[in-house]
């Protein structure tokens, strides 16, 4: 079933110690789109610039994605320039430009008014609230958020978490959310905010979810699940590789029938595969060229990684 | 078959946010040995002071742990003050006192001369190295260091590591000793200046083990497996918890018949299983009271943490 996401398409620029590009194609509605395009049929809202060209645009439609919802305004696309250095697990941002961002106000096109799974990725919660709200029927509500939000626009933010029903963050989020460093107690303050599961992303140690008693009322609440991160060499790029993720977790919910534990397990190795994959290349570039062979190739890596015996991949009807 | 340890046999005065105790009973040695005895028999070498009482002995002997080589010397036995604050994840060494471990020379008893088993836990790399020689005989070698070995006896630790069968360190040591800050590059380097294999230890985040072409000589390397740590609402005490890690892992390991890919696989997971009862109390007051049936209780709950589909804990001859 369909996805819709809102939230940034973007242009970065990036450095890191395996070379530097120039304004590729990037933003977290960019990144997650193509990452559950592998999955489910997916949905865009979000502002481009005169500088978003055909070549852009081709980066969704080939893979499927309905672009309606991506907004032409006059001037440039949003532009973020940052860097990474030593173990690339931190960006520097050296700029912000949000350019037509800035005044950014989500129109949902009447084509995608029936979707049933709403992905609000990382932007301004006033705006996510918004969004949100003119959703009132979908069947699941993910979402995004970070440190910036979380520090100076918490009653705003207090807002959407209330209507969540997955929140994905990292530990450094959650703990900022929270005011706990302890992560269990971090899950369970967040998750008292309004979401009734929580997924804690740890970068290269990979990502837990916790459950509240409300995502399967009257079943008895799931035991928190961890799944890997793969060990890799070499990391050219981490930029969109959390929203990749979600991506990869959400895509993989939303082209199941029925949400359950074993579901959302397995939604989180899916998560850290398109996570995989996205560190590999800059920008976009990895994700455009896999495919779902390919996918399921990785999804055996981690399972043989994280299991004790060798389980085979089997059909993702679990 | 029977596992002889080398290490530390000392008091540690700890304060964390859950309390405070003045010299319980701690050391490397100590808390390998008893994670380690629920899985196999122990034989001890240390040196202990006239502090060192009945009451404490018989922490080891109530779990069978051969005390013939913990010699007694004049004066006070190694006492370590340390605190925990915030997240818990590094002591900050308040005061380190020698005392008898300042002269110890490692002697091995005629009876334990036949064990099949060697660790050496974190001391001076160049009493490691003398143990390792007199014991040539032994059929598999683990050990542990720490960052003060890496940085100012790197000379004296380069030849403890090549002889060694498999090191067990944290990401911060592995990343020091080897230059490297990517983990899968930094193994590498590890495993090039020695050991046949490296367990690097995430704390929170569970344990990588990663293989060189010489632990299974004449089959195909094994890739890099993980296991993971168990999400603790509470963490009373850290203090211990590596040691008792290793001592799980390699516990079950000489308790099985032949070292294998999947027996090794299966004793990452003893390890995060002893490592997270060490934390729950202080000292070792959590594992002088735990049982086997309670161990493979914990493993079936980083099973069901870590695995797909429910596994139901087979029998360990695997």
């Amino acid at each position: 079933m369909a996805i819709l996401v809102v939230g940034s398409v973007a242009f970065d620029s990036i450095e890191t110690p395996h070379g530097k590009v120039q304004k590729c194609l990037g933003g977290a509605a960019t990144h997650f789109a193509l990452a559950a395009s592998f999955f489910t049929d997916v949905r865009v809202i979000g502002v481009v610039g005169e500088d978003f060209l055909p070549e852009h645009e081709a980066v969704f439609t080939k893979r499927g994605i309905d672009t309606t919802g991506i907004e032409r305004a006059t001037g440039l696309s949003f532009h973020w320039t940052g860097e990474y250095s030593g173990s690339l697990n931190e960006a520097r941002t050296l700029g912000t430009d949000l350019n037509v961002f800035a005044t950014f106000s989500p129109k949902i096109p009447a084509a995608y008014e029936a979707s049933e799974y709403l992905f609000l990725a990382n932007i301004d919660p006033v705006l996510q609230a918004r969004v949100r709200a003119a959703m009132p029927d979908v069947k699941l509500v993910c979402g995004d958020t970070m440190n910036y939000w979380i520090a100076d626009h918490r009653a705003a933010l207090e807002v959407v978490l209330r209507e969540l029903d997955v929140l994905l963050i990292n530990d450094g989020e959650a703990r900022m959310l929270s005011g706990e460093s302890n992560i269990v107690l971090a899950a369970e303050k967040v998750m008292a905010l309004g979401p009734k599961a929580l997924v804690i992303k740890h970068g290269e140690y990979g990502a837990t979810v916790f459950f509240s008693d409300k995502l399967f009322p009257g079943s008895a609440k799931p035991r928190p699940f961890r799944a890997p991160a793969l060990p890799l060499a070499e990391v050219v790029d981490p930029t969109g590789a959390g929203d990749s993720f979600s991506g990869g977790f959400y895509g993989y919910i939303a082209s199941q029938p029925n949400l359950t534990p074993a579901v959302v397990r397995r939604a989180l190795f899916y998560g850290g595969v398109m996570g995989s994959f996205a560190v590999e290349r800059f920008g976009t570039e990895r994700l455009q060229h896999t495919t779902r062979e390919e996918i399921e190739e990785r999804l055996q890596l981690f399972i043989d990684l994280s299991h004790l015996e060798h389980v085979a991949y089997a059909d993702p009807e679990v």
